[in-house]
């Protein structure tokens, strides 16, 4: 039986030249700690420090990006645990199963390469996932996983992360974080993010409801639009009172555009009577997104935006089992025009910072570097969620490096609720960049020393800056 | 004079280490038999078997990626043969020696190589095209066309050809199909494909003379919708029946939105008046391709989409040569939003399947592989048309194995007329591929047993699998 | 202290067989004069051959590709001498201290290889720009500037230019162009360009003046569409006569689209009332288009188009600042539709010739080299502004030469007002189209007698194809 190993040299260029080179660079930052400023891992699982149960419910249900690809093969969700309030210990051994037996469909794909790095380096398994093998690697995995070394705060360690931002609703008491900050024991660094989504969508069935709850959070009257400004201030304030670096935002445009105040009024008391159209609830949503700008430039929030993606695309896999499922896709995006009024206002303040995330690579050489090239207040995000990956890393730095350089960007976001697979999706960036790095040192566009502090800058010094760590 | 040699590492990596793994590769498929599931040989050869009556008339006049290039450096299409009724033996050996003369111009292009490995592979000629030797390079092949080797049959045989599919008009009766079938001399697997595109486009003039037409082969009144929808049920079943495996289908955009009852019938009362405005004709358009994925559902006929090209762009060269000549431009093309209402009424459907084509690359990671990467019934297309060709292809592999790994393309499809260019379009592709993926053994991102499992499924089990054979 | 030096082997691939094949091919066009058929630089500076006052004003205060990065890194736009009537030496001088304290922001920019190749081999200067390298270098490159050797016209000779081409106003009246045609002591080729965009946008507030200002150095009237047409023939006609080779374009979109005589008029006495409408004003100027191509397809002037900017992007630094500071930013353009009544109406007219430029690479494979694959009159225009790097140019040859080849391209535009980056702007692209013709060789697409040829081509024969020069 063939035996899983990590070869020491992957994602390394092949020529032995830039090889040499890209291992001297990876080398100097492989061991830094990890900063991940934003990212869906549950606070309470660090609060708590519960151990975790299961494989299946730690690395494969929650997980949309090894869930999708499964269905995409012809498995249902339900066999993987997704929207099943019950699942019995034989069904998540047999969605481990289903996942070993699959494994031949991640190939190519970095799920593939973060699940084996997390068998040989989290687990220290060296078998190949198949049918063959899943009991047994199943049961190994459960065996470390009741053991303390594996429970959450010590992975956190042993993970070597240094900073970890959650994503929290504005309505959340932050309970988790401030037993966190609370507890003399735990010395790690976690962090909310202020995601507003839900209350900029006023055309939504849920809206309303969700405005008069987060109303009463605050004890403010949201029946106004000025009521709705006091609201979010409240909320981005106490946020940041408990440590929150950023706020971040995705709809379906990336437009931010003010209204006049007669305008705004008109339409939020439209919204709240229920009256709104979807083309009225997206003009007003783009002047709540104007507000939060304004509000960023004064309270120093960093701003995150990565519109354009069709949430919930097959409307019966929503109904059964609800959003993140895997089954959201990307749409192509403008920013040029969408975020002008915004960058007008505030692009030059000195508190304002966005950073702009895409899927969508065809603005990264056409708008997103030529903004981050101007705009001190503009980062260009790390390519995120479905080109998370080797490939398209390599092309990122490709397409902006020329326009913007390197300081312009946000350094690496891993953006997962796969919370070992951390410190693999962080490695494999640090790969790809000193990768691209090397090429530039092997045709003498930089030299040594220039690539080695660059290697250093894209892993600390760029997520510190852009997220004002 | 420089003889004309094809070098057996062409299209591999030059870096040694990559090449010997792309060599193994490669060698472990270039032999394999070929699958061709879209394309354009007309049946009638093969069927009848007859000779083939010049060069000329065999590689350049049919052929728009040839004469396309020759118009751009300047060379009038009817010097060429196209749209000449008449074209004499002198004039077909003056386009030759065109084509030579302008040998240049195809540097760097996918024509070059195909071409050069027909004079090498099929008809063992080592001169390079020049003006000198065009005659020369004539009347060699002149002298081969005119063997029984080089009759149709013949060269199915030769070239390696496993399954070939053709495209066909609704109205066909098929008969070459039927005769290749019936006939026990006969044992290759030639399959129509049902291409709909005419009837499907209410506002254009033609529509009401084709769909009588249509309705007259059926025996179906096709005064009312119901009548279109009897009449294409009963054309697919017939293809069906004739051994059809997918239907093929190509309009301005990707939309496809069911219309209500009432409105469709109106639409269709409208076009069948011929008072239909274009707008109208868009909308019921995209109404009739949501009846053909419902059909698809229910017959099993593989959809393939290939959508926005502005055809005849032209206009004067299309009202003096006609269409397929080479004027045809693409455009921009959305998928995430026009296919939204076809995948969710048959996206999870077992019978359904879809093969979405495309030259707009910028789909490929942010569309197509986030689709097909969730809907069993996705497959992407290979690169197709003017992206037939080694860079293309490249970045087709880079832009979608990430997101959705590699079952869930198509495998190559050569979509061509050029019948004695089939061979050398799939090796090109069966280089590209193991070139692919030996980069990722290189730097050890899979196995050399994976990547060798995989080349054989990308020639073999890919196609198989998209169009069910 | 660090040498500054420049590799031999620069942007070559790191591959040791690729490298070989590539310095062959660039050997042997490396030396070839330079031809510049659109640019900047100001034709008074050869007219006149004053000397250059210092290092600011000359390589960093006019160029936007300079001082935008500086901006991006919070550096304001006023420190850099931008838009200040007064500079004093000691401004120049801190201002090029503030260069060199940011030399790090433009690694991996093609700022950092223009300059440096600037200061080595114009300046025979070989320190690395620093904070504390700052004040020598000033020192140096002043003490230069001061001697005859420096001067324009001496440095036009020196750095091997052939062919100059300036851009300007169609009010112009030429007379450096015309002081330099007399002028006996003057060998140099400079040529003047036309650029009517200001007079093609009648719905801005200066466009009634700027068009009573043509007319009157015209002596025609302008009252009327007709009158405009004669004033643009006439301002045409003159500039043909000083020299010029092509006509320049660039506005919002692609669009080129004739007006019914009626309703031209009707729109252009709007225009000359002052009333038209933001959107009458672009239908208009799409008329305008086609009147410009009309007058190509006549008077043989080459176009040149490269839509789809959003000029002045942060209103604030454009009111303090003006134009050209670094503040445009691209956007998604659109050219199979767009220019499609243009090619209908002049694509085969012997006489007319477009060179078609973009910023957004997407159009590349999907519309401009289909466009140039077929059109005789259609040249893809090289990558340009921000996209006038190595791997963008990487990018472009990839994804446009298997449609087009190569002889359909318009060879290198330097488009810059940075007279001393001309030459490592053009060794540039020299390079990597020898790096990108070496890859061709190396997997035996080309042989080295095609990819010589091609080569040298691209430095000689396309510029002087597409401008007809």
């Amino acid at each position: 039986m063939a035996t899983l190993t990590l070869n020491p040299d992957r994602l390394l260029p092949a020529d032995p030249t830039t090889r040499a080179i890209a291992r001297e660079l990876y080398a100097a930052v492989r061991d830094l700690p990890i900063i991940s400023p934003h990212g869906h891992v549950p606070p309470q699982w660090l609060a708590d420090d519960t151990p975790f149960s299961d494989p299946t419910s730690l690395l494969i249900t929650p997980d949309h990006y090894v869930t999708r690809m499964l269905h995409a093969h012809g498995v249902s969700l339900a066999d993987l645990g997704v929207g099943q309030a019950e699942f019995t210990p034989e069904q998540a051994r047999a969605a481990f199963r289903i996942l070993c037996s699959h494994w031949k469909a991640y190939r190519g794909t970095p799920v593939k390469s973060w699940l084996e790095s997390e068998l040989v380096d989290v687990f220290g398994i060296d078998l190949v996932p198949s049918a063959d093998t899943a009991d047994q690697i199943y049961d190994a995995i459960a065996a470390k996983l009741a053991t303390p070394e594996f429970r959450p705060r010590a992975l956190y360690e042993r993970l070597g992360i240094e900073f970890l931002a959650t994503t929290d609703d504005p309505a959340d008491d932050l309970r988790h974080h401030v037993a966190l900050a609370d507890d003399p024991t735990w010395d790690g660094h976690v962090a909310p993010t202020f995601r507003p989504d839900r209350y900029l969508e006023p055309a939504t069935p849920a809206w309303n409801g969700l405005m008069d709850t987060l109303g009463e959070v605050c004890g403010i009257d949201v029946g106004t639009y000025a009521g709705w400004v006091a609201v979010m201030e409240d909320r981005r304030a106490f946020f940041k009172a408990n440590g929150a670096v950023s706020t971040d935002h995705s709809h379906r445009d990336a437009r931010v555009e003010p209204l006049e105040p007669a305008e705004a009024e008109r339409l939020y008391a439209r919204a709240r009577a229920g009256q709104i159209t979807v083309e009225e609830g997206h003009t007003l949503r783009r002047a709540f997104m104007f507000e939060q700008a304004r509000m960023a430039s004064e309270d120093g929030l960093v701003m995150t935006m990565h519109p354009a993606v069709f949430r919930n695309h097959h409307t019966p896999t929503f109904e059964r089992f609800g959003a993140d499922v895997g089954g959201d896709i990307p749409m192509a995006v403008e920013f040029t025009n969408a975020v002008q009024p915004m960058l007008a206002a505030f692009g030059t303040s000195p508190g304002f910072q966005v950073v702009l995330f895409t899927i969508d690579e065809t603005v990264y050489s056409r708008e997103l570097a030529p903004l981050a090239g101007f705009y001190p207040s503009v980062y260009i995000g790390a390519p995120w969620w479905f080109i998370d990956s080797p490939e398209a890393m390599r092309r990122y730095r490709s397409a902006v490096t020329e326009t913007a350089g390197f300081a312009r960007t946000s350094g690496f976001i891993d953006d997962t609720r796969a919370y070992l697979s951390i410190p693999a999706r962080h490695d494999t960036n640090r790969r790809m960049d000193s990768a691209f790095l090397a090429t530039l040192v092997a045709d003498h566009r930089l030299t040594m020393d220039e690539a080695l502090d660059t290697a250093h800058d894209l892993v600390v010094a760029n997520p510190r800056k852009a997220f004002k760590l």
